[in-house]
C-alpha cells in the first residue's frame, strides 16, 4: 500500500466555472480541487449543476467543500440546509467532504449528530463519501493573538479535542478521518506525535507557509518536514496534499515537486519494512500452531528470515562450545519444521568440529515428508554428514518416548507475544527426555506490553464483527499486525517472562500462569485503544532476539506486534496513571489472557474464561 | 412484588455443628444463616460436608461466606482457593455467597476477575447463586479513628468507591448485587440517597448499632430507620436483613420484630404504587397507538384513573363556560377510545347548561363499536341527552372531511414523554374542521429529563438483548417504567414543549422537530445510566396535569416515567456539568429522538436516524 502516487489537491473558492478550475489544476499537476458546491455568499441553494461534468470526473476530480453553517443558533434549520448539501454530494458521487470542525462544544455536537446519521443511515447510500474533518493543528486564534496587541487573553487550546469530541460522538467508521491543516506553528513534538494515532487522510498547506530557497523555490522548515515524512510513513503514504491560497512562487507545480522531493527522501525502506508491504495495519489472527498445522507456504515466508537463523547459529555454537563432552552431543530439535534449525545446528556441529546427534522432532506429518526428503538429499541419510547424525521423528514433542536423554534442546515455539504460541507448555513436555544439564535454546523469553492510541486499529477490529457473535469478541482478540498508524503513549515494559533453565523439572512442579500490573504514564491527553505486544528472547547467553521496538533485532521480520485492544476507547489525561492488569491464565485444555485496566478508571474484564481468544493445547 | 415477609438472617461464626446453627437460628425466627463455608482458621481446605444438609436446606437456609484471602500477595495461589471455595458453594446450592469487598485497587481487580469468570462462564452452573459483595456504608477506620488517638490521620474513604470499582470491571448482571453493612455512622444523605440506585440485596446491621429503649427493647436511631424504609420502598421490599454480632437485648427474636415494625410503618401505599405493584422497575416497550389498535383491556385500565377523567372535566366545564355563544357549541373528541372524554363533555354540558354536538373521532374500529353501543344504551341514540347529541366517526382524524367546525378539541394523546404518541402530529391533521378560535384540550405539554444513576434498570435493559440485533439496540430504546431502584442525580428540567393555541394553522406552517440542550449538576460522585422522562400538561387555563415528581397529579397513574438508557454507564464527578443534547427529529414516516452527553465526555450519538427506536406516523 507504500508507495502509491502522491495525491495533490488545489483548494478553490467556489467558481462559476468549475470546468477550467478542474482544468487549471489539472494543467499544473494536480490531481483533484477541493472547492464549495454552493456559492457560500448566496442565500438559495444553488449548486452546481451535476451535468457539468461526468460522473467519473466528479468521482474523481473533486472534494465537495461543505458550507460551515451556524449549528448554534437556527440548529434545526440550519442542519437541514447542511443535509441538503450532504445529500447533494452524494448524489455527484463525490469521493470525499470536507468539513470545518466547529469550535464550541455545542456546534460540535450538532455536526456529529449530522455526519453520524449519513454513516449510519441502513437505507440507501451505496457510495457513500470519505467525510474528512478539517482541524487545524495549532489555534489560528493563537496563532493569530502572537502578531497582534489588541487580543493578548486568547485561551490556549488543543485543537486535537475538537477532533477527538467529535469522533466520540460517532459511529467507528472507516469513512471517518482527517484533514489536517499545517499553520506556520507546529505544536510541540508531544502533541505532534500524537497525530500518527489518528486517521489523517488530508494534510492542508497554505502556500503561505512555505518559505523561498535559494533558488526561488518553495521548501518548509526542518520541522514541517520532518513531521510530514512522520506522517506519510506512519499512513503508509495513504495521504492526500491539497494546497491552499495564491501562488506565492514561480510556478503551483512547484509545490507538488517539494512534497515528491520529501517524499522520497523518506528513510529507505528497511526489509521489515520492505516485508511488510501491503499489510500496514492489517489485522490477522495469530496461528495456532497445536492445533493447527502450519501450511508450506507459511513455513517458506518464515524460513527467509535473514537474522532470526544466524542468531540461532551463533546461540549453537556457544552452547557446543561450553558442553565439556568427549561423547557425541544429543541435540534435539523441538517442532523441526522444514528443517532450518537442524540445519543451523549442522552447520554449527561442522564449525566447532563437534559431534551430534541430532533428533528433529515434528508433528506435522506434511512438514516431516520435507525432513525425511532432507535428510536422504541433504544430510547423509543414515551415515549423516560429517559430524552430525540426523533422525526424523514424526511425534508430538510432549508424547516422545526418546532412547536417549538430550543435551542441547533447540525450538522455535515463539509468538509474537512470546508465549503466546505455548512455547512454555511445549518445553514442560521434554522434561522426560533431557539431562538434568540440558541447555535450552531459547534459555528465557519476556512479554512487552505497551498501551497505544490508533484508531485505525480499533476501528479494522471493529470491522471483523461476525454478526452471530457478540459484539464485545472483536475487542477482546489478540491480534498480528504490522502497526504504523499508532501512537506509543509510553514506551513497552517487561511483563510475562519464563525461563527454561531445568528443562528436566516435571510439568506438576511448574506453573504457567502469570500476573502482573503494569503502571505506565500518558505524556499527553490521549485516548487508549489498546495495547501493543512485543517480545524479547534470551537464545544463549547474549545472545538475543527481539521485537520490542527499542531493542528491535534489525532486519527480523519473522514478527509482527500483537494488537490487544479495549472494548471501548479510553481517554487518558497527560500525567495520568494508566494502570494495567494481565492474566496468563491455563486450564487442561487451553491458556488464554485477561486483561483490564483498573487506573485512571476500571473498565471490564477483557476475555473472562478465554470466552473468545484463546489457545488450544490439544 | 413488595409486601413480601421479611426476610431475616443471623451472621454465624464458623461452626462444627451447623444444623444446631440453624436449628438456633430458625427457633429464633430467623429465615436463613450467613456463614463461613470452610474455618478460616484451617490451612486446609475442609469445608462442611454436603450430607449435613439435604439440598432443599443448602438452597434456603444458608448464605455461604467466602473466605477473604489475600488478593495482593501470591495472587495466582489464593486465586485458585478462593474458586475452589465458590465452585464447592455451587456444587452445595446455595442461594447467594457473601464476598468482603477488599479496599485496595488491586485486590478489588483480582475479585472481579474471578467473580466475573463464573458470571459469564457458558460451560456450567445451571444455578448459580447470587453474589453479595459485602460494603460497609462508612469507612471502619474512620468510625474507629474517632475514638482513638494514635490514628488520626486517616484518609477520608467513599466506600461506595469499593463497589463502584468492582461492578465495572464486570459483566451486567442481575446476580451481582450488594451487601450493605451499615455502622453506627451514617453519611451525609447525598451520598445515602445514593445507595438507592445500586441494587441491593441484603443489609448487614450489627446488633452494637442498636440501641435500647425505656421497655429494654432494640430501637435504631431515627436517621437509621429512615434509610432502612427508603431502601425498602426503593427496593420495591426485596431485600435481606442480617442481624450480625451477639445478643445484646432479651432476645435475638426482638430485632426481627424491630425491623418488621420499620416496614410495618413505611408510608401508606398511594394509589400509583398500589396499581403498580408487581411492575417496579419493569421495563415495558411504550405504545405505538398511531400504528397499532389498542386493546380493550388496555383500555380498561387507563379508564380507571380516578384523577385525570376529573380533571379534563373541570377543563370542558371552564372551556364551555368561556364559550360566549348562543348556538350549540361543537365538541371533537379525537381519539375518543371508548368514550371517557365523550362521557366527560356530556357531563360538562350538564353542569353548564350548554347545548353540545360531540363528535366522537376514533380510527380503532374495535373502539367504534363500544362507542356506538354507548350512543345507543347511554348517550340518548339519534335523540341525544338533555344538552349533548353524539355522533361516532369512524375515521383517522387526520384523514376526516367534518360537515362543520370545532369550538372544542379534546385529545388524550399523551405519552409518558408528553409528545411520544405524536399527539402534536395528529392535533395538527385537525386544522381543516376547525374554527380559528377553536380551544384545544390540552393547550401544550412539555416533556422533562433529568439524570439518573440505576444499575438495575440499565441492567434490565441489557437483558432484553435480541441476538440477531447490535447489543447497542437495548440501549437506545425508551422504556416505560414504574421506576423504583434508581437515584435521581439531579432535579427534572423542562425539555420540548407544544402549544395549541391555534388549531387552524397549516401543517406546512408547523415544525414539530425540536433540540434542546440541558445542563444537570451532579451532588455527588455517580454513574449516569440514562435519563428519566416525564411531562407536564396544561388542560386548559391552571388545570394540569403532571407527572413530574415534584409536582405529580396526586394518585393519578395513567403515566409511569420513561426512561431512556445510554449504550455505557458513565461516571460523573461531584460537581461536573452533565450537558444532554436532545433532539426530536422528524420524516414523513416517523418522528424519533436522539441523544447524546457532551459534557463531562463525549458519549456516542444515541438512536441516529431512529434506527432502534421511532413512532411510526402511518
Amino acid at each position: 500500500m507504500s508507495n502509491k502516487d502522491l495525491k495533490c489537491g488545489l483548494y478553490v473558492d467556489h467558481t462559476g466555472d468549475l470546468s477550467s478550475a478542474i482544468q487549471n489544476a489539472t494543467n499544473g499537476g494536480y490531481n483533484f480541487i477541493a472547492t464549495n458546491l454552493v456559492n457560500p455568499r448566496s442565500n438559495v441553494f444553488t449548486p452546481h449543476s451535476d451535468l457539468l461534468l461526468s460522473s467519473a470526473d466528479w468521482s474523481t476530480l473533486v472534494v465537495g467543500m461543505i458550507t460551515s453553517f451556524d449549528l448554534e443558533s437556527k440548529v434545526l434549520e440550519n442542519s437541514v440546509k447542511m443535509e441538503s448539501e450532504i445529500t447533494y454530494a452524494v448524489h455527484l458521487g463525490l469521493p470525499a467532504l470536507l468539513f470545518q470542525c466547529p469550535t464550541s462544544v455545542s456546534a460540535v455536537s450538532q455536526l456529529s449528530r449530522i455526519i453520524n446519521s449519513k454513516l449510519t443511515f441502513s437505507g440507501g447510500f451505496q457510495n457513500l463519501p470519505q467525510f474528512w474533518i478539517q482541524i487545524p493543528i495549532h489555534s489560528p486564534l493563537e496563532s493569530c493573538a502572537v502578531w497582534r496587541n489588541d487580543c493578548q487573553d486568547i485561551p490556549s487550546e488543543d485543537t486535537w479535542f475538537r477532533w477527538h469530541r467529535l469522533r466520540s460522538h460517532m459511529a467507528v467508521d472507516k469513512r471517518l478521518s482527517i484533514a489536517l491543516e499545517l499553520n506556520g506553528d507546529l505544536p510541540d513534538e508531544a502533541l505532534l506525535n500524537r497525530w500518527t494515532g489518528e486517521p489523517i487522510k488530508a494534510v492542508i498547506l497554505s502556500t503561505s507557509i512555505f518559505q523561498t530557497n535559494r533558488k526561488d523555490y518553495p521548501v518548509l522548515t526542518k520541522a514541517h518536514q520532518m513531521f510530514i515524512r512522520n506522517l506519510m510513513n506512519k499512513m503508509s503514504n495513504d495521504i492526500h496534499f491539497i494546497i491552499k491560497g495564491h501562488n506565492r512562487h514561480t510556478d503551483m507545480r512547484h509545490y507538488i515537486q517539494y512534497l515528491e522531493h520529501i517524499r522520497n527522501t523518506q528513510l529507505p525502506n528497511d526489509p521489515v519494512a520492505k516485508f511488510a508491504k501491503g499489510y500496514e495495519d492489517f489485522l490477522q489472527i495469530p496461528l495456532q500452531p497445536l492445533m493447527d498445522n502450519l501450511e508450506s507456504c507459511t513455513y517458506e515466508v518464515f524460513e527467509k528470515d535473514p537474522i532470526k537463523y544466524e542468531e540461532y547459529g551463533k546461540a549453537i555454537n556457544e552452547a557446543l562450545k561450553d558442553l565439556d563432552t568427549k561423547d557425541e552431543i544429543i541435540i534435539m530439535v523441538v517442532g523441526a519444521g522444514r528443517g532450518p534449525l537442524v540445519q543451523a545446528s549442522i552447520n554449527a556441529s561442522e564449525i566447532v568440529k563437534k559431534r551430534v546427534h541430532i533428533f528433529a522432532v515434528e508433528k506435522n506429518p506434511n512438514a516431516v515428508v520435507t525432513l525425511q526428503t532432507l535428510r536422504e538429499q541433504r544430510w547423509g541419510g543414515d551415515k549423516g554428514t560429517e559430524f552430525a547424525k540426523i533422525d526424523v521423528i514424526a511425534c508430538d514433542m510432549r508424547d516422545w518416548e526418546a532412547p536417549e536423554k538430550a543435551d542441547i534442546v533447540i525450538s522455535e515455539l515463539l509468538g509474537s507475544f512470546g508465549d503466546n504460541e505455548l512455547s512454555p507448555e511445549c518445553l514442560d513436555g521434554v522434561w522426560s527426555y533431557v539431562k538434568e544439564t540440558a541447555i535450552s535454546i531459547p534459555s528465557s523469553y519476556t512479554s512487552y506490553l505497551a498501551p497505544i492510541q490508533s484508531q485505525r486499529l480499533y476501528c479494522e477490529a471493529s470491522q471483523l464483527r461476525e454478526k452471530d457473535k457478540p459484539s464485545y469478541s472483536v475487542f477482546e482478540t489478540g491480534y498480528v499486525v504490522y502497526m504504523r498508524n499508532f501512537y506509543g503513549i509510553d514506551a513497552p515494559q517487561p511483563l510475562f517472562t519464563f525461563t527454561h533453565n531445568d528443562l528436566s523439572l516435571k510439568p506438576s512442579q511448574r506453573n504457567n500462569s502469570r500476573f502482573k500490573s503494569l503502571d505506565f504514564v500518558a505524556k499527553v491527553d490521549t485516548v487508549c485503544h489498546g495495547f501493543a505486544g512485543y517480545f524479547e528472547a534470551t537464545l544463549y547467553k547474549g545472545i538475543k532476539l527481539s521485537t520490542v521496538p527499542t531493542t528491535h533485532t534489525t532486519g527480523m521480520f519473522s514478527w509482527f506486534p500483537i494488537y490487544f485492544p479495549l472494548h471501548s476507547p479510553l481517554f487518558i489525561k497527560a500525567e495520568d496513571t494508566l494502570k494495567v492488569d494481565f492474566w496468563r491464565l491455563t486450564n487442561r485444555r487451553q491458556i488464554w489472557y485477561e486483561w483490564l485496566i483498573s487506573q485512571p478508571v476500571p473498565t471490564s474484564v477483557h476475555n473472562p474464561n478465554g470466552r473468545t481468544y484463546s489457545i488450544g493445547l490439544l
